[in-house]
């Protein structure tokens, strides 16, 4: 079911390239009077003639000012991407001469559109369902190879057509044993108890490895903290050298990205670990803690999602050790232990360490595995970038509220309970399926899902 | 004549939209492989068999990973901004994917494009002549009005339609007079010396005029810097707040911009005034331009373009106004002198400050005398923005060198020499005449004129 949304018979118009100065940006306008008001401004030639998906060069002018030399693209309804019809106005570079056709498009019928509003009129017009809708969001904001394909799947329908099948089948269930209410003095079944047991297991497996995924999806998206946590000599500026030589991340600037704490940012099997130097500020105290020289650094160690603790093999006690990680897992659980300088190391590796990954960070030897160990500890075990991967919060939630309904589905199978009782399960169970791929929603909601994107899109 | 630049038959590439997150972003590729070059990108259909100047929609897969899903424009040559085959390929605007895809077109044959090299392409395919090639430059930096508008102008033709039309009619009388170089012992005058000294006069007042207008071209296009001087209580901040409330500019953000002394910005007439507020520091002093409070601004007075002198009219005495006026133009002969405060001015005004102009900040009065006189001050007077200007400083080097060389040759008529001493002059004239436009040039100026464009261009 889909709503209308107030104003959507307007014409909508927004710069669609970034802000700042290029070769080329774009402007974008789309809905019923796009012709018309690029007309007013493009008098070389009949617009509306022109084929779909043409090119046409020539000067934009506002009442016989000239305001640029333009390459106007044309789409028309509903072959675009927003279903309408949709016109590309390619402009030089200048921040000053796009705000000027801006204005000039505004000036004569368009309006300017929303944050995301040209995507919410692709998912309203039912160009895109909203996991595909919010993927293209999701591209957008990608920066690794990871992010880029998760987003790319979800584009192409991802596990959204999995669901949207279970779903259906799921609906043609809920009819037989809605009709069996109608008949329910009667004691009858339509639905075969057996087969929609079964359904019930393959959506539940779906699911549940959907909602594995969401954990491998989040840190695709959003990116893993790690502080790396060590005493003075340890080892930290060497480690963190030889990971940004082989793996340093390009990444692009988004606003917002908190710089202050963020130290080198890199890339591993696709997710991007941002490495948080936690200086070695020794005080000479008797805390454990303070003493190890991360006095400052328990704020830190509390909000990164990993803390790697790094030692000097050759300057550790396996007592002090035990003692350092205990004072750490009071603030945070998820902590790697690396034992570095393993080339100087001339005893037998004490097995005591044995729980602890072994590296010499000079010479490059276990790097490999830790790693591994990052990626494992980040993502979840036997889980790899390349399957479908839930990566948004929204879908996350809604899945859980599948997963609670199936087992409530699933129990009352069990207990052979009536048609009449199994039937508001599978409603739950249909609604939150249906929410995930936008069949079911309402306007704030989707209001809210499209502010999230940027301006033009 | 036109060189062929090393490496021209290279197919470029590079991303043509500003760099950050937005809807989309562009790439552009030039050249004889474009079509090649994309094809392997673009299974979906056969580019090279479609028609010039059509969108295609479709992914684009980079050895059957997926990278965007995008829009491409094809252009075919000699229909095209370069004169080659020219394809732009529409992203999604992260720039992690438009990465991807700039590596994957290079990967696949094209080469990283170097800046301005598109515009490059255009004028050595004589798509644009040099002049024209510059202003898209100029369009692309153009912040104002006025800025937009000398670009456009010049993009279209500009005065080098005007320059060579002249350059042609000279170019006829140099071929005469040459010729009478060949029969020089016959003393036979082919060239008409009425008719070539009325051809003199007439590219004289058009390059006077040229000449003349650069004063305004630069300030449309570099701006103007006013150091605002005053005693503390003078009404500066008002003064300030009054330009600013009527005239605030847009102005984008440009790297470079030195912001740490740019306080504010208007436009006046389509001429950007970067307003510098020179603090009123009072340091009790017998120097007079330390007591008026400018102690630290001796500098920035000097540096600005335009000083404004604004004082309190119920506080000066002329004698004291006199000695500061002097003190400044000491530093700077520009200075305009601005008595504040008149609406609280209850004596006949003091025919004594009469070459200053008479404001109150507060109540809005005189304000568009002052505009006039900055405008007037900076732009020359009688010049309007909406003529032909040279906004180029190039183009003023030739045409300065134009009217050295016109000079003489008058001299040479009014003297009536000889062919064969007037040949040198006016083979002088026809060169810088034709470096402007671009006719003669070399390719180490031309590398430079085009460095200074974005990639992309």
């Amino acid at each position: 079911m889909h709503y209308k949304l107030s104003g959507w018979d307007d014409t909508i118009a927004a710069i669609a390239t970034p802000p700042g100065i290029g070769a080329i940006g774009v402007l974008r306008i789309s809905g019923n009077k796009s012709f018309d008001i690029i007309q007013k401004l493009f008098p070389t030639k009949n617009l509306k003639e022109q084929p779909a998906n043409t090119l046409h060069v020539g000067y934009l002018k506002d009442d016989k000012t000239i305001l640029d030399e333009v390459v106007i693209s044309l789409f028309k309804k509903p072959a675009s991407y927003t279903g309408e019809d949709v016109i590309e106005i390619s402009c030089h570079g200048s921040p000053y001469v796009q705000q000027q056709v801006l204005d000039a498009l505004i000036r004569n019928g368009a309006r300017l559109a929303k944050a995301g509003e040209f995507t919410q009129r692709a998912f309203l017009n039912k160009k895109l369902d909203l996991t595909q809708a919010e993927a293209v969001g999701d591209l957008i904001a990608s920066n690794t190879k990871a992010s880029q394909n998760a987003a790319l799947k979800n584009m192409r329908g991802g596990f959204s057509n999995v669901l949207q099948e279970l779903r259906e089948e799921l609906i043609k269930f809920s009819s037989l044993i809605e009709l069996e209410l109608d008949f329910s003095e009667e004691d009858v079944e339509f639905a075969d108890r057996h087969k929609f047991s079964l359904l019930i297991k393959n959506i539940e497996v779906t699911v549940s490895k959907l909602l594995e995924s969401f954990k491998l999806g989040n840190v695709i998206k959003h990116g893993v903290s790690v502080a790396i946590v060590g005493k003075p000599n340890a080892g930290k500026s060497t480690l963190l050298n030889t990971l940004l030589n082989e793996n340093r991340a390009i990444v692009s600037e988004i606003a917002g990205t908190t710089r202050d704490t963020i130290e080198e940012v890199i890339n591993i099997n696709g997710i991007l670990f941002r490495l948080i130097d936690t200086a070695g500020i020794r005080e000479h105290s008797q805390d454990i803690i303070e003493n190890m020289g991360v006095v400052k650094s328990k704020e830190k160690i509390r909000q990164a999602d990993i803390v790697l603790y790094l030692f000097d093999v050759n300057e550790m006690e396996f007592e002090e050790l035990s003692k350092i990680i205990n004072e750490i897992k009071k603030q945070n659980s998820n902590v790697i232990t690396v034992a570095n300088k393993t080339d100087a190391f001339n005893q037998q590796l004490n097995k005591q360490f044995a729980d602890g990954i072994f590296i010499s960070a000079k010479e490059g030897i276990g790097i490999d595995e830790l790693k591994n160990a990052l990626f494992a500890m980040a993502a979840g075990s036997g889980l790899n970038t390349e399957n479908v991967v839930i990566t948004n919060a929204r879908h996350y939630a809604a899945l859980a509220e599948v997963a609670k309904s199936l087992e409530e589905i699933k129990t009352g199978l069990e207990n052979n309970i009536s048609g009449d009782l199994l039937a508001p399960d599978i409603r739950r169970c249909l609604h939150y399926l249906g929410e995930i791929t936008g069949e079911i929603t309402n306007e704030d909601r989707l209001d809210y899902i499209f502010s999230k994107f940027c301006i033009g899109k």
